[in-house]
């Protein structure tokens, strides 16, 4: 039998199949997956490379030590090939049918240690600190870009997830314009709040907390839970206690409190599962409705374990081999 | 430079990241695709392992052959694992806020040939045909069914494209509800339609048409492009001439030409790419939008030529490195 879960706050159904369910440890990452060494020469991450990257626009370095060289301890760069165009102005859509604009962005990449073969499950809490510190500097900064409209960071990790270089790095892309499907997600939580007059993530936070069958880990500021309508076996979502819709407006104790819940989560994916791929996104509203009260930024880990094959493109439908209840379980274990 | 695109139909908006930009050979598959056999004793698809799949609810056969036995060109099963329950009653939500339903659905697999090793590119026009007319009968049977309210047609090329079963087959599946991120796309192609007063697929194929830069291919009933904002290098559109919400309503003569297209389309795709993995859908209204004036059902083939990471996951906008204008004339070269 199979069961069909709705998201309340993506608005996404989701297929649990229980006969193609897979039970927690089978999703177990092969072993054998490639060592890595803590330095690797030809890398334009690692230290004693920094003329192999665009110039630092930003970096916690020591003291005494000059921007792109060695002594940063975390380093942003512009991406050497961006998605977009930092030079651009103010996006302007032309053409009559085929609608194109040559839109300004941003798009850069922090290099979160210097170190080639750490990941956030096995560097140390102030190394995770620091990084979260450096997501919301960048933030702060380019929120204040007229030109752009929302900010999306996000890490790769792993080849399945579509990263092409390994060194530990994050990504920032700030779009010139609100794609129509973050516009959607905005207008279904704003429908939530019409209705219930509460925020559909304040509240599926406290749900998750009352059910506690799939909780992985809460703190003073943070709740993290494998979704009830998870799209893929051990998606994590680590929502803050506070209602806020932009990630630009968190306290450093939040920052704080995120590094810790995040390395926390993302440990345990890396011992129990063997360290698989994963794409992790700050979803947070486009600036302009940062302070909304219907919406409400959050951490989504989406662990690279199944391929979305046809079904799932052409529905929107994703269908979840492992019941969430379950992969919580097992991740406490 | 980059350039950001709209789709006007699906209301994505694309980037060409030209800085990134490969030349159109440069996506060809990588050589050693793993040779299959014409026969393989432990394909539970090839012919004379028919006791290893579901019954069949349909085929097409030799005069004097048996269900269930080999003499069969296509046949289709219910999938072994299905995704959906066939047996369930109408769907019904229930959860106060964990909002689920048991609903039923159907999950069907089209065997499109008892050779182990073909695939669409490779048929005779004539299976090719054989198959589209089977994705057309079952879609007519399984609409008559009041408990379904969308029907997805698709097909899963290769491994990077979600496939677990090499033998060339094709699924459907029968969803008893219609998803968010669907209803999203009917209402935006509303929205043309009042805007316009035309249907935006109907508008999209005659812009092609006339601007002539995209077009690989178009006969009396049917045009292939690659869309001005396409998703992925070589996405490629088979758009029906004729104004049409819903694949079931579909003539003979329509089902004759689309095979055409089809085959010529994947041949290409085949022959310049090698072979290369992609998903096949076959997007159409939900049932009861069938006859609409502002959908438009068409085929839509995405390769699995780059892997969508966390920009695409986190924000819907996808960043393309090539120019569907390049892709295009490569094709047809």
């Amino acid at each position: 039998m199979s069961e069909l879960r709705l998201n309340r706050a993506t608005k996404e159904w989701i297929i649990v199949a229980t006969e193609r369910a897979k039970r927690p440890h089978q999703f177990q990452a092969e072993s054998g997956k490639e060592k890595l060494p803590p330095y690797e020469p030809s890398c334009p991450f690692c230290p004693g490379n920094e003329k192999k990257t665009p110039p630092e626009v930003y970096a916690l370095r020591k003291k005494r030590s000059f921007p792109d060289q060695p002594g940063w301890r975390i380093r942003v760069v512009t991406n050497k090939y961006p998605a977009l165009d930092p030079e651009e102005k103010m996006a302007k859509i032309s053409g009559k049918f085929f609608r194109t604009t040559s839109g300004a962005g941003k798009h850069e990449v922090i290099i979160e240690t210097p170190r080639h073969n750490k990941s956030i499950a096995t560097m140390s809490l102030k190394q995770v600190e620091e990084m979260c510190l450096v997501y919301l500097r960048r933030y702060l900064v380019l929120e204040k870009d007229k030109r752009f409209k929302l900010i999306i960071i996000f890490r790769n990790h792993g080849v399945t997830a579509g990263t092409s270089l390994r060194h530990p790095h994050s990504q920032l892309i700030a779009l010139p314009l609100v794609p129509a499907s973050i516009r959607h997600l905005l207008e279904e939580a704003m429908r939530y709040y019409d209705d219930h007059g509460s925020c559909v993530f304040c509240d599926m936070t406290d749900e998750e907390l009352t059910a506690r069958k799939r909780i992985i880990l809460e703190n003073e500021k943070f709740v993290a839970f494998h979704p009830f309508a998870s799209r893929t076996p051990f998606e994590t979502w680590i929502v803050p206690r506070k209602h806020n819709a932009g990630f630009g407006n968190i306290s450093q104790d939040e920052v704080k409190s995120m590094a810790m819940v995040l390395k926390h989560v993302l440990k345990k994916l890396y011992e129990k599962l063997g360290d698989p791929d994963f794409n992790l996104l700050v979803r947070t509203a486009p600036l302009k409705d940062a302070f909304e009260d219907y919406y409400h930024w959050y951490v989504q880990i989406l662990p690279r374990l199944t391929t979305p094959a046809g079904f799932e493109l052409g529905s929107g439908v994703y269908i979840n081999s492992s019941l969430p209840e379950e992969t919580a379980r097992f991740i406490k274990k």
